[in-house]
């Protein structure tokens, strides 16, 4: 199933993704959640609640899917964590080792936008770089989960541009600045459930665009950690709840790591795909222009 | 003002500590947050709300401080913002140098516990460290703030202990995992407006003891990093919100610097003091028997 969250008046409502049409869950089921992290919290019961309003008649309740606007599929996740370096070739074009452990560092909600939403320059640097990301939505508390279990934890997936400000990234010894500069993390727009892609979403294309040309071009096979480590890795420390954010890293071909660098500036557009999750399009705008 | 959130049945109630006396909000008025978060996000006038109940009779909403039992401040901030190596001493300590940029990283709200709540050591490290820290209550959104207006949006201070793993703190290359393990996060007991505090919380002896022996005894005053530079700097990049929460950095005397290290164990008492603030007091167990 792909559900999108979609601004509907000054609100936000779920959608289901069926074909060119987006069928407003809203109109089916009122009770339904507005949100796919309200949905993930509800559980097995809300999705089956879902199932129930889509097993009805839903042509009252369809609208063209071009029309929609997409909003955040989890406007306040309870954690959003994650990884750098989870692509061997892009450790190493930073100059890093592969490593034995990730990356981790968190993007607090602030720094989120949706689909097609403005990405901001901002004023104090010009060194704004994308970062296609595959995103896992978590759908199950996990804690110490073993391996073969972790997948189960999965509600779904997400794509994410991970927007780094390069120069902020390496002004600490963190990279917390340059991953948190307000609107510079595009998410969504649709989020797959786990059923819909391959187990662990292995094995599927991942690209990034800029301005129609290939700049990231991998296949999340090729991850050093894959969905279920990563759950493995993370849930030895901390609990993950539902509709927790998890940021799977980027491959190679970053902007900074060019000679000479890419960086993106005002009037290009940023696409972010991983095949059978669709594409991610954001314009990027100046700061001073976006306020 | 002391305020202070304390467990009421299921639910929590938001103080105000008056002396030997926590003064219950909700009995004076139904109608208040819970939470210093929610009377943060309410503004000046939640605050103006707050004087008014306290200006009658508050006899009968009187309970013995020493029978309340805290609970987070905060339960769940939008973002929480760590500043390391903020005390140039806690620096060199570390091997690092004296940084003309704060690292930052952030705490995830399933690592947090209120005061007198267990910490926990985890199973699969013994490295368990302690850091004194005061906090920061983000009182009025902030975006692109002069230093000179920046303690305008500061709603209050608070106590933190930003207990750290120290071997999952330097797996990686980012210090997440060290700085997010469940029942690491102490925070609390008390917020203190910051009309009750010296500006910017200034000049205040901070200290951290493990069983009663003083561990760190520093000066907020030494802080590389004064409030008012860090929300100039946060602000920079990202928007502060009403409730987000940013901890200082700590100053030397950590364990692990140390020879030989120490490390917290179970059945250790571990203290955060700093002056006009109060004490922050938890308990050390084991995961095995906190499970």
């Amino acid at each position: 199933m792909k559900l999108m969250v979609f601004e509907k008046g000054d609100d936000t409502a779920l959608g289901v993704v069926d074909s060119e049409d987006l069928i407003d869950l809203s109109r089916l089921d009122a009770g339904l959640p507005a949100d796919v992290g309200a949905l993930a919290a509800g559980g097995d019961a809300a999705m089956e609640r879902v199932r129930s309003a889509l097993a009805g008649d839903t042509a009252s309740a369809r609208l063209p899917l071009a029309e929609a606007r997409p909003a955040l599929p989890v406007p306040a996740p309870g954690k959003f964590i994650c990884m750098g370096l989870n692509f061997a070739d892009h450790a190493k074009e930073g100059g890093h080792d592969v490593p034995d452990y990730p990356a981790l560092f968190m993007r607090a909600r602030t720094s989120l936008v949706a689909a097609e939403a403005p990405v901001i320059r901002p004023r104090c640097s010009e060194q704004l770089d994308y970062e296609a990301e595959l995103v896992i939505v978590i759908g199950k508390t996990a804690r110490h989960v073993a391996e073969d279990r972790a997948l189960e934890h999965v509600f779904g997936y997400t794509l994410f541009n991970d927007v780094s400000v390069r120069d902020y990234q390496r002004k600490g010894a963190q990279w917390t600045a340059g991953k948190n500069f307000d609107g510079t993390g595009p998410l969504g727009p649709v989020v797959v459930t786990a059923d819909a892609l391959p187990p662990g979403a292995s094995g599927l294309r991942i690209q990034s665009r800029l301005n129609g040309q290939v700049m990231q071009d991998s296949n999340t096979a090729n991850m050093i950690f894959s969905t279920a480590r990563t759950i493995v890795i993370l849930s030895e420390f901390m609990t993950l709840e539902p509709g927790d954010l998890v940021a799977l890293g980027t491959p190679e071909g970053v902007g900074h790591a060019r000679r000479p660098p890419v960086w993106m500036k005002a009037g290009d557009i940023v696409e972010v795909e991983v095949d059978g999750v669709g594409v991610l399009r954001n314009p990027i705008v100046d700061e001073d222009a976006a306020a």
